[in-house]
């Protein structure tokens, strides 16, 4: 309906670095729409047909590109980059898998596993009978630091890999300019994902994107900061939930004790194997900090949705 | 409407820490249901006519009461304790405060204060036009742990002081027994609270609760489990979040972080005070872990519910 964004940013157009130095693929001004067409976060290497064994295969150095960068006319150390994010179109596929060495419970699970989950109809059938509601966004949203060049893996206080499923259309995101133009690049679509992203994949996906950039010197922010169009999580807050806790002085460590005792949980009460829920919990699980103030001991509790399972 | 259950626990029945060699002051049978009238956390030190100045005598080693113990007949150690936790009806105030040196910021907050908010028809006014809806539980459920007696104030896989937001009315929580009867207990009822209960405090109340205690097992457990019966957390989630993200190595100074940011964007942005921010964070905040998987850094999220500024 909307005249066709003039900004297109395509699949060939990624990088592998948040750096600088990295010319821009286009200049925009300030309040301009950008279109994206981009490959998944394993860079093309994961197809609709792949199967465990090509994980093998997998090029690390390959995964997490993004797409872009953008220099913002005007922008300045100082300011904020306003991103707006108008639409997400994930593939007709997507790929959820334990990557070896990689995830919250990488000791437990040592052993690599693909699942390939096709996508229509806003869902994603990840396990027989468990329909996952998508809520696509992109994992990659940053700017470049004024510092060092640094990997696209760890986020950091310009954005990048924040893995965070509530920013989905219609999410205003605000991310601090540390360089001249911002140098904005997304990537790493996520068809459905929850919160903590646990085993460190979502129904990873392509993704065509819509953003407008626009610079604000009227809001500062020196970390990623967002605000919402409308209520969060609701496509899988429709029936109840499992929750298992996890209890003591360290978070992390609280938050792996949750998700492994969750996935007990759901071998107990539903019969799912124990890789198949890890992986369930982080494309639609999701790991809340209940209480961070009782000390010595902090509470984090993994929580699972009942409607993914139908009528179970 | 139902019939009143037959056993009930009084005010004046109270203990101040998980200990087995505390006698039980009532004995229930396997699937019976029990009623509780509880004082606030401070053990009634806090009425509703209760200023700042008046923490300053506030015992604490008075606080956090819970009430019981009750022996519930059959239960061994191994079994698990399930609490269908029937009803909770808050009273017509209740208290949040800034205690020094209590709270995920209390290097910033070093200065006592104390706000007390009428409540009624479900809503908490804690600000002047911020309305908080009421979702009324208890922060204290737990059993006695078989070992050495300990303080009420840190939770422990034995449950006690989860302050878990999502164990409202219609909820099933499942325990550990450690002990022969299982010792139960409950207190600290709040009438609303956020994830992570940051300041330290809810909306502290009065509670009339009502449970019914089942010996399990079919089901084995070995720290605290639930189900709720529905969606969660959907009286604040109305319309959109301020979000504000903390990024790091470390879970809890991601979560400070969070919550700071979140605080100053509350001033920024709806003109809120900073300790009025900490305390409306604490009731009705949510905090999340976006991600735990990007090493070296995770995210930690502060969300703030924009529907209790009405119109903002």
């Amino acid at each position: 309906m909307a005249a066709r964004p003039g900004f297109h940013v395509g699949r060939d157009q990624w990088h592998l670095a948040w750096d600088k130095t990295i010319p821009p693929v286009l200049t925009v001004g300030s309040g301009d729409e950008v279109s994206f067409d981009a490959l998944d976060a394993s860079n093309g290497q994961i197809t609709a047909s792949s199967r465990t064994p090509d994980l093998a295969a997998l090029a690390f150095d390959q995964v997490d590109q993004v797409a872009g960068p953008i220099h913002v006319d005007g922008a300045m150390p100082g300011d904020t980059l306003q991103v707006e994010l108008l639409s997400f179109e994930p593939g007709d596929w997507g790929w959820t898998a334990n990557l070896p060495g990689f995830g919250l419970l990488a000791d437990d699970f040592p052993d690599a596993y693909l699942r390939i989950t096709p996508l229509a109809d806003g869902i994603g059938e990840l396990l027989p009978g468990v329909r996952i509601p998508l809520a696509p966004f992109c994992g990659e949203l940053g700017v470049a630091p004024s510092g060092e060049p640094r990997s696209t893996i760890p986020p950091d206080v310009t954005g990048g890999n924040m893995d965070t499923r509530h920013l989905t259309a219609g999410a205003t995101l605000w991310l601090p300019v540390q360089v001249p133009g911002a140098l904005f690049s997304l990537g790493d679509g996520h068809a459905a994902q929850g919160d903590g992203e646990v085993c460190g994949t979502a129904i990873e996906t392509p993704m065509r994107a819509t953003v407008r950039l626009s610079v604000r010197r009227d809001v500062t922010v020196t970390a990623p900061e967002f605000r919402t169009p409308g209520p969060i999580g609701t496509s899988t807050n429709t029936a109840g939930w499992l929750a298992a806790d996890g209890v003591g002085p360290d978070l992390f460590v609280a938050a792996r004790d949750a998700v492994r005792r969750m996935i007990d949980r759901l071998g107990a009460e539903l019969g799912v194997a124990p890789l198949d829920a890890y992986l369930l919990l982080s494309v639609a699980g999701d790991l809340r900090i209940s209480e961070v103030v009782d000390q010595p001991n902090w509470i984090v509790t993994s929580y699972c949705p009942l409607s993914i399972f139908g009528d179970a």
